[in-house]
């Protein structure tokens, strides 16, 4: 990858660094209100003379829409193609900022400064942008590399309890997908970690080599798809259920469950380490209740999966604990029933 | 450039080509209601089977939402990363579908089918898509090269002489940006040529040239922009006034004498240059009356253009007949003189 990650106490300095390096004709922050009250103020000393670009928060506003108040912005601001945005503050802004600086005046340089700890060990990583449209998850987006990565574990204080559980599923998934052996060590500290640099360093080394070997998701990349297919259709169909919405990695920890169970019925993961990924989830998430009608929209969604190959459903399962396979084909009638076995949990 | 351009009365038999050779999951043909009728018919022998989506023309729908419309399209149709879009018309269908193909799950197949002059001479080469944005041209879009341009000049035979002249201008921007001896003698000929095929072929191989000298518009490329910086300007300026709406060609030719007239106050071009270029433009194109108050929106529109660093704006001159110099800093005041010779001519 092109981009540098900075991770760590210093990484605010590491921004200062770049900025005052490289002769942006402009730098504007996108903040949303929670990370203007929560995290500009700690993130504006180390800032250049700049402006501020204010979304409204959340998945339900990662919008087209929303992207055109930006782009607005970006105009009347005169940004140009010499300027930088910098994205501060979790994948809502990460994914959104960082395709609104992708395609404006076609691109213009930004940076991300994740604050959330999905974010931190995934969103921002990778060079993935996108917004979500008539609520498919990413649907639109580009394959677009930021200048840098300023990974600063302090944000992670600001954060409700929910969030940091959210986050903590990526976490569990590069665990599952490339670290059996951190999966077994660590997650006995769970959430009461108390060096969080380390776990989003060893996460971040996770998934910075395979979009290394894939940048473009030809294949290997798609590992990193494990719990996403059935994940982001639960995720897309509480979106749109007044109050029911999920937070990402709340639904990506539900979609793990479901690809495990579909592992073990391809018969690429035991029944026993079903049971061990299963009580370990359970102990941290709260179960999601699904009605069979809530499950049939769920599997019409999958079958939308920007992953897919016409009909089938491809799917990325554990082959063990630590190593995943990708591109199986999987029914519809087996996702319903790996919904079913997760109802059941 | 890694896309093929194929030119002649064979382009189409290489369409089919291509898209046997290549397994694409589905094919879907964007038109609009004029390309519906009047191309379609000539293309469809060439084609799998595919589906159609219609838009509607004109830059007027070079939209976001015109966008919507079509990625909602593309959903319905379950196109996914393996499909491939084919965009029949001229710059407007090009450019926009290339966007929308670009950036729908982060980026799906499209090929390139221009059936205006102006697309097969410019817009279709070089791999710029975009959309207009609140009136600005081309402000939202990517760099993204088609897999494939399949030119065929039959389809010439389909456009009103207005287009033919609008697209005349850009053959006519690349004689004087990079080839003196085509401008003295393929002038005289003019918009009675017989063999378009050969006048296609060269202008296309002076784009490319330039193209590949630059993809990313670092430097070099910007020869290209000669007579857009003020060319783009009256062109958004009359889109927002009922009725007066130009062709792009037509903008550039205004724009190629008002920069031809900057290229003289620079001290880069001779009068008597300047009059051989005035003489031969006037013989082609309408005189476009603009009042003083339109004047004064045009250099404010010009002071967005993409190609400016902060408030400089930069402009791309002829140093002679047949080479540019780029990055030429010209200031709102020249701008506006250039307008008012224009208006005198």
């Amino acid at each position: 990858m092109t981009e540098t990650i900075h991770i760590g106490n210093n990484a605010l300095q590491e921004l200062t660094t770049l900025l005052q390096n490289r002769a942006f004709s402009k730098v504007a922050v996108l903040v949303d209100e929670n990370t203007l009250v929560q995290c500009y103020p700690a993130v504006k000393p180390y800032l250049p003379a700049h402006e501020i670009i204010q979304v409204k928060s959340g998945e339900a506003n990662k919008t087209l829409q929303t992207c055109e108040q930006i782009w607005q912005r970006m105009t009347e601001l005169h940004l140009d193609r010499w300027s930088v945005l910098v994205n501060l503050g979790g994948g809502v802004i990460g994914d959104m900022g960082g395709f609104s600086a992708a395609v404006f005046k076609r691109g213009i340089y930004f940076v991300q400064v994740p604050t959330t700890l999905l974010a931190q060990v995934d969103a921002s990583v990778g060079g993935k942008t996108g917004i979500d449209f008539h609520g498919l998850k990413n649907h639109i987006g580009v394959y677009q590399e930021p200048q840098a990565v300023f990974i600063n574990p302090a944000f992670l204080q600001t954060l409700p309890p929910r969030q940091l559980k959210s986050g903590y599923a990526e976490i569990i998934k590069h665990w599952l997908i490339a670290d059996a052996a951190a999966f077994e060590e660590q997650r006995y500290i769970g959430l009461f970690a108390e060096n969080w640099e380390e776990i989003i360093r060893e996460s971040v080394n996770v998934k910075v080599k395979v979009v290394e070997a894939d940048p473009l998701e030809g294949g290997y990349r798609k590992v990193l798809n494990f719990g996403h297919t059935v994940g982001h259709a639960i995720e897309s169909y509480l979106l749109e259920q007044p109050g029911r919405m999920l937070l990402h990695g709340e639904a990506i920890a539900v979609g793990m469950l479901c690809e495990a169970w579909l592992s073990v019925k391809h018969e690429l993961l035991t029944k026993e380490e079903l049971e061990k990924i299963e009580t370990f989830m359970i102990s941290i998430y709260e179960k999601v209740s699904l009605t069979e009608t809530g499950i049939q929209s769920i599997i019409q969604l999958a079958l939308q999966d920007k992953k897919n190959t016409g009909a089938t459903i491809n799917c990325t399962l554990l082959h063990g604990i630590g190593k995943a396979v990708y591109d199986k084909a999987v029914t519809l009638h087996e996702i319903k029933e790996s919904l079913h076995y997760y109802t059941l949990l």
